[in-house]
């Protein structure tokens, strides 16, 4: 399997990015493909042991930052490190993509420059995967289309069940859309639209609603909204969660017992957080190109784009794409 | 200042409406008017010590409960106790009215059958009020309106800064509307086109778009939204904080240290749930309606009730209902 990495996507970029790929290919012994400004890459590795793994590097003179304008990127940055990463995807000489940086730029490159869609797809999505408190969430759309149509949440069940079952080894995992009330006809336009769609759709196993707390207890394995909403619930979890951990620790930190207290809990607190870290997942795909394509969070570590390498070979593994290709035509 | 409780509202009715009405009527030393079921409003006012209170019940034959439809229970309960309570109010012989109900009941029986809209108000907009990191958050819409448009959001915005203004206290509340970016020309087609309306009005300090981030770290004090859109924010940030304090306590009672930590940084848990603790705020304003209505959470306890009353002689003291007039005619 090869594997390309975005070695100029992280906020922290090329360190992080560098290290993941090293602790990856140790892990698994796949090729990875480092993309992006040669002389920096090589400075990177030279700070690892890599004796042994299978490492190349790609030059690629251009990067893509947070600050782009994702259209501009495409245009004017034709030598970035995701042009010419997707474009090794596109051109079969790898497998599949994963960067930390910009998602807009990804999905824009992805769409319009290099993988383009999969025959068929109507818009991509962006998907995020986090735990809930029994196993894994997968949501999409977080952002693609901040307006969306029922046609295309139709699409957003099909391709995101696909990567569940064979990316996630989650067997007929159950998908629900997002909504504020269980019941069937709540919702605005959109979800009472597309609920009757979804509820015909044999190839997928849909159980209704949810409301944001099902989500998360674990009532669900995929949770199906527009971008728009999408990206309000992931963000408001995570503010919440964030929000929480600062006023208990503000809260255990005001006095002496409670502080010991907090000493002596501190090994829970650490699971706890580990546990609800978007690190340990990595990345999450982008559904509906025409190739696997991980996006890791800005702010990744190593272990981060490690992970976010776990993810992408297991996506190639399952052969995902065909899956989804699949999906669609029964769909 | 007379203010009516509807005694049939919370899950657990009458006990814990009619001991919130209870210890209102003694702190605040208004007049309370008990509206619903006499006898066991009575029965448990008994075990009550209300000498030197002044509390009326008012009957009422019906009760709205939660799994009525709102527009059934408007046609075939016109006895219900959201009927009687609000009625009053419609007549000029109370101020306000609270309620635990169900809050499509209490919103059809307001806008359909008694108080109806404020001359010039499109559409109503319920309310939530929550805990940031520094103060309050005043969210609407959070669900009376599934679906939106501009001009909605532009009257919420408008209303929600006369309530916050006239019945917290806070000047020249900054409103912001809840987006999936900060910058200017984010957003989905509602926000992107509500926000130039908002830029425009100098009625209002408006400040933009904000992230869940931000707005539960106390950069605005109103945030503005859909109703779709709002209750999906608010749930979620309910579910992520009650997630987050499960895993906390499933990691704590995991090994004796950590147990015994937790115990001793009991003091500190607690006071964060209670700095958090929906019940401590009680309730929140129902905007648009011609007069003043409070609707707390059906779980209230009598604390939320009292709290809920608090909120509601706010309300009144402050001309609420005026403002918001005032605020319109200007917008």
């Amino acid at each position: 399997m090869r594997i390309v990495v975005d070695a100029m996507g992280s906020d922290e970029h090329p360190a992080p990015d560098v290290a993941g790929a090293v602790l990856a290919a140790r892990e698994w012994g796949d090729s990875i493909l480092l993309v992006g400004d040669s002389a920096r890459i090589t400075e990177e590795l030279s700070k690892h042991d890599i004796d042994g793994l299978y490492i190349d590097v790609v030059p690629a003179t251009d990067v893509i930052g947070m600050i782009d304008k994702p259209s501009d990127a495409v245009k004017n940055k034709p030598d970035s490190s995701m042009h010419v990463g997707l474009g090794l995807v596109q051109q079969g000489e790898a497998d599949a993509f994963v960067s930390a940086g910009n998602t807009g730029g990804i999905l824009a490159v992805a769409m319009l420059a290099t993988l383009r869609r999969i025959r068929g797809v109507k818009r991509p999505a962006l998907t995020a995967i986090f735990p809930n408190l029994t196993g894994k969430l997968v949501a999409a759309d977080i952002g693609a289309n901040a307006d969306a149509k029922p046609d295309y949440l139709e699409q957003f069940a099909v391709m995101a069940s696909a990567y569940a079952e064979q990316a996630m080894g989650i067997r007929a995992p159950r998908v629900a859309l997002l909504s504020n009330g269980e019941e069937e006809g709540k919702g605005n336009e959109l979800v009472k639209e597309t609920a009757p769609l979804l509820r015909g759709m044999t190839s997928i196993n849909y159980v209704g609603n949810v409301e944001p707390k099902e989500a998360l207890s674990g009532e669900t394995d995929i949770v199906i909204h527009d971008g728009f909403t999408g990206n309000i619930f992931i963000k408001s979890i995570e503010a919440a969660a964030s929000m929480t951990g600062r006023l208990l620790k503000r809260e255990i930190t005001a006095g002496t017992l409670t502080k010991i207290g907090g000493l002596l809990a501190k090994p829970a607190f650490s699971r706890a957080s580990k546990y609800i870290d978007p690190f340990e997942i990595g990345g999450a795909p982008l559904l509906g190109v025409n190739g696997v394509v991980i996006v890791a969070h800005g702010r990744s570590n190593a272990i981060a784009i490690k992970n976010a390498v776990g993810q992408a070979r297991r996506a190639v593994d399952g052969n995902v794409i065909s899956a989804i290709r699949e999906g669609l035509r029964e769909a």
